[in-house]
């Protein structure tokens, strides 16, 4: 269902640096498997009433693709400003596509009432046991390849399910690993909510204002919350230049697409490196690679 | 040493299409298998004297990297037309290059006379048991992870080292599988060299338009048109056009970087699927990623 992705080195800095590249996945981010785990954990349901997804985008195409497969009917809300290439997507897999204004409560408003009305089984994008636990076979699958028995494993941050299925894997089997998030600093609310110990909102203005759509969350949620607290070592953050030139590097050096937020990990390992702990294998994980190809190409172009 | 790389799902044709992509090696092309066992098959002589290469850029950027890993001296004979993104690549990893005219004869002519001179190990980039024994570890693989016990795996042809060590494994372990051969059609001097029973070169001048410079070899090797004329069942010829859209179709749809040559056996999947066996799974061999990232942007800008 899902692909065993390796661990590739990023050669010009090995063997330092391993990237999980996630945008290997048929739907080009690591949110299928989430929503793989939960569509089947409520297959019977799922088949008989169909499932409802909200979602910036990566998770919607991950549920309308795992529906498709299982035959299993789908309705996507993304905020009207999601990129055309997820969009395009979830339509392409058959899903219904609902577009409301691109702030969190308003998707969580409209898929509340799908609920509702049509008994949907909702497929939650990240505060969610089934959902955690999908991503984090993530976690097992670094933990069974890399070299490094206590690696750093540098994960993007947004709701907060990738880095919480991802820490809970890898520290049940070796707790000397040390787990590290990464948001742009547009959407620090995981690092301001982990220092002031309680959930905090960041401002929905500011959030929209980064390039990394598919971290554009407000506010992680609350199961993720409480696993970052007791397994997330620090979270640090990026700039949107850094995303951009991590973008860049990606293409030309390790021969991996990746759209901004997915790169998020990989440019605090290329551009913060003395923010993670020293004398250990780093394991960033590419968590999408959904860019829209009009702002790689531009990124391309960019002076070195 | 190398990247085991996975079976990926081109999910719009799925589930007949899975790709290999061997871009994800750290020099970004299969060439690494091949180079690694020859110079660790001669590693005595190699550390005592250095070796020597001639590559239209990837075997050269292979041996550069894997010398430079094991200690050892390597000198590197490049067309004067290669990509600057691979003659930049063998001399980042302290190999020394030497430039010649783009014609097989003139790489040849100069690699002989620095083994004369210095006594270098040859390390050839195809006509040889240990760099075809190489490249073959490629098919073992696909036969261990194809979930399809007869699938048709369709492999680019230049010199002949890839395809011959592909098909030499699986077809080992498999009698039933069927391998295909890819060539641009401004280089088809395989096809035409099965055609007729012996070897034949092809125009150098034509060789030399192709976009598909990793394929730019006027004949196939004398050991690997053995193996061809042995294990192949067809080879198949794809034109420029068809190589550039396999190389935006994989970026978009795929999150894959494909160089031109390294996208002809996608190619031929996409665009001559009635020429390919029918009801068997397609394993495309994508065989390398280093593309100009100013081709890559210009390809990426083309209409669907």
């Amino acid at each position: 269902m899902v692909v065993r992705t390796p661990l590739v080195p990023f050669p010009r800095i090995s063997p330092s640096l391993l990237i999980k590249p996630e945008s290997l996945q048929p739907t080009g981010s690591f949110k299928l498997r989430g929503a793989y785990a939960a569509i089947t954990a409520n297959i019977e349901a799922a088949q008989k009433y169909g499932v409802v997804a909200h979602s910036s985008g990566n998770h919607g195409h991950a549920v309308a693709y795992a529906a498709a497969l299982l035959g299993v009917r789908a309705v996507v809300v993304v905020p009207e400003n999601a990129p055309a290439v997820k969009t395009e997507a979830i339509s392409y897999y058959g899903a219904e596509l609902v577009t409301v204004p691109p702030v969190l409560a308003a998707r969580i408003a409209a898929t509340e009432k799908l609920v509702a009305e049509h008994h949907y089984v909702l497929i939650p994008p990240f505060d969610d046991r089934q959902v955690i636990a999908g991503q984090g076979t993530i976690g097992l699958e670094i933990t069974a390849d890399c070299p490094d028995p206590d690696p750093v494993v540098v994960v993007p941050v947004s709701g907060g399910g990738l880095i919480s299925g991802i820490a809970a894997a890898v520290l049940a089997s070796n707790p000397r690993a040390v787990i590290v998030g990464v948001e742009p600093e547009l959407a620090a609310d995981a690092r301001e909510s982990l220092r002031r110990g309680e959930r905090v909102a960041w401002p929905a203005a500011e959030v929209q204002r980064t390039a990394a759509d598919a971290l554009r969350v407000e506010q992680v949620g609350a199961l993720p919350f409480a696993h970052i607290r007791e397994l997330v070592s620090a979270i640090i953050t990026v700039t949107e230049e850094e995303l951009l030139d991590a973008v860049r590097r990606l293409a030309t050096e390790a021969r991996l697409i990746a759209e901004p937020g997915g790169a998020a990990a990989v440019a605090a390992c290329l551009f913060r490196a003395g923010e993670l702990p020293a004398g250990r294998t780093r394991v960033a994980v590419l968590s999408g690679g959904n860019i829209d190809p009009a702002l790689l190409a531009t990124v391309l172009g960019r002076v070195r």
